[in-house]
């Protein structure tokens, strides 16, 4: 059976609601000073409260030990094996600028680097230059035409852009021009398979050009390509589970990877407030709503403890807005962890609440790393939380008979 | 490796007996005046007991958030991923009946049903007629001939009944002529492979037949077939687990599932202490033991909050004569939860107790959902449930050296 197959053929519309509220990178690890973590130093009454009306466990959004980048953790959460269905880096990258790909574009991610007279690459990063810097050199490169290809270059964050390749007839099959390492030359790029030939020769062309354009550009003297990748037509939410979705979410990536799955993407402010005014104002269109809360994972990611404590009392404060909507399903988890002591992604599980009329509630009454340890579902995988939330929003119809 | 090809290799046959406990959807919801599920809410000593000196765990039989139909979820129990082994509609309906498949059969499940004057169906079921009167129609349809295919028709229930279509050169690769919706016309019977042509012939000219026959027989002037299915052909329970194994049911779904995977079905009455009795009976001449109690699931179905606490009583009352044995491993659990409160099937897990001489005890205390949640088998997939088996009966050699 195909993955999704099974649950395609019993997943039914009905009116029931679920809310899928995702605090990026809320999982965490003890403070040194306190043994707790940033969800058990934040005061949490609602979140406490549904904890307790609902059931709790440990997710590895992948696997255990896998520490997952954000598209492997929300394709898990959104119900797709990340093993199975992977976005490539160019795709990533656009999809991080909100960059709209057209299905025909092949799209790679680049790096402004060093090369010295001999060719070699001194830095792979070019030290590191500004956003700004990237922005001008992009420009510089954007909007080149090769045979019958036009090549769209768009500035990304310090040295990183994204290259688009827009034409007919291209393929994604294609090896990397960057070598990974320093000392090296940048590599040919080379089709692997026959569809990817035309691509390589324009991307080869597209390197060279560059080459040439950038030569009294020092440090920033190459590109780098690398993660060719073409828009992934993955079966959509609708098709597979039934339901009508929506995101609402500030960041573009995340935006992004909702659209790979075929959510309508709504329009937001970032606050945690305007997303759930933005909730409340489409409540009645749709039946399955994402929502995204960067600020947990940026503070985790700068290693402010205090900061992401402080992020999670202010989701906690604003829960009675969500609440109030009263949906059959909530959910509330992470796409991982991202402990301010590690001051990065972190394989550690996830915390994870379900509230519904049917969930049968277990013996956890606060929403705490700790606590999720002992709910009734255990520690679990991070694709079955779709399965878990539809089957509790009664979506779901006997499998076999 | 195949699936189960693993075990196989490690499997020895022991004295040691093994005896599987099924009360069918035992699994529950608190009530909403007590907070106690049926299980928590019925006095049940023994099974305490049992719990107490075993351990316990939450099954999902099939998946998180899956609602197993009764085939995958016994399938599961008896050692078989349901996602790879399935038995299809038309096998299962004449399971259900008792009737008696040969191997070059070809079963499927049939409706009979409305049809306007311009050949659409009004009515899938026919205005749900009587069992009474679905045995007389099948005895008209029941007997025909076809080049040279037998066709037997048998009633089931209700609207519901099954064709088995009897001959040489038979395939089950089928579509269903079932249109699945009302204001449609029945499909034609299509082959998906070319061993199937000669059944879809006869299947067509078959419902041809059947609508001149029932032309007559408003509202029922018309028959749907679908889920054309061969009998399994899977790896029996001898082979693959070296055991023994017979089973004691008095539903025919179960006793004909058990058959499938190769279970000696021994004839018993259906009350609780007759199925022990058999037990004992037959105790010497095997060494595994499905024990099936359906009245759980009945009163679940029936939305019987109280029956199916008492069912449950009655069965703890009983199973002295079941532990006087002493059976190496004893198991207790359910292919599915039906709460009271759903009147149906659900994909809440499943309370688990196994209790052997070399189990290594935990905490439990007590035998209800709740508990089983802090037990030391976690929540875990009901394909666990028969190596746990074999393990506890020391049946089981080292895998790998």
């Amino acid at each position: 059976m195909l993955p999704l197959d099974w649950i395609k053929d019993i997943s039914r519309s009905t009116p029931s609601k679920i809310v899928l509220l995702v605090l990026d990178g809320l999982g965490g690890l003890p403070h040194p000073q306190t043994g707790r973590t940033e969800l058990e130093t934040a005061n949490t009454p609602n979140l406490d409260r549904l904890a307790k009306e609902g059931i709790c466990g440990l997710v590895d959004t992948v696997n255990p030990g896998v520490t997952p980048g954000s598209a492997p953790g929300h394709l898990a959460l959104f119900g797709y094996d990340p093993l199975k269905f992977t976005v490539g880096r160019g795709v990533l990258e656009a999809l991080g600028i909100d960059f709209e790909l057209e299905e025909r574009d092949v799209a790679a991610r680049g790096n402004f680097c060093t090369m010295d007279n001999s060719g070699l690459i001194t830095d792979r990063r070019a030290g590191r230059i500004s956003s700004q810097r990237c922005a001008e050199l992009s420009q510089l490169l954007d909007g080149l035409k090769i045979d019958d290809v036009d090549i769209l270059v768009s500035p990304v964050k310090g040295h990183r852009f994204v290259a688009v390749f827009r034409g007919e007839g291209l393929g994604d099959e294609l090896s990397d021009s960057d070598p990974q390492r320093e000392g090296m030359s940048p590599k040919d790029v080379v089709p692997l398979s026959a569809g990817a030939a035309k691509t390589a020769h324009v991307a080869n062309e597209f390197i060279a050009r560059a080459r040439t354009i950038l030569a009294d550009h020092q440090p920033t003297n190459m590109v780098l390509l690398r993660g060719f990748a073409r828009y992934p037509s993955f079966p959509q939410m609708s098709e597979v589970f039934g339901v009508k979705p929506a995101a609402i979410a500030a960041y573009p990536m995340y935006r992004g990877l909702a659209k790979v799955v075929g959510m309508e993407v709504l329009a937001t402010g970032v606050t945690i407030d305007e997303e759930f005014a933005t909730l409340t104002q489409h409540y009645d269109s749709y039946d399955f709503f994402f929502i995204h809360v960067k600020e947990t994972d940026t503070a985790g990611e700068d290693g402010n403890f205090e900061r992401k404590a402080r992020v999670i009392e202010e989701v906690d404060a604003a829960l009675p807005r969500l609440t109030a909507l009263n949906p059959d399903v909530i959910i509330v988890t992470a796409d991982h962890s991202t402990p301010a002591l590690l001051k990065g992604h972190s394989w550690h599980p996830v915390p994870f609440l379900l509230r519904s009329d049917w969930c049968r509630p277990d013996q956890v009454t606060e929403f705490s790393e700790r606590a999720c340890g002992s709910g009734s579902l255990g520690r679990f995988r991070g694709t079955h939380i779709m399965p878990l939330a539809l089957a509790n929003a009664l979506k779901l119809g006997k499998f076999g008979a």
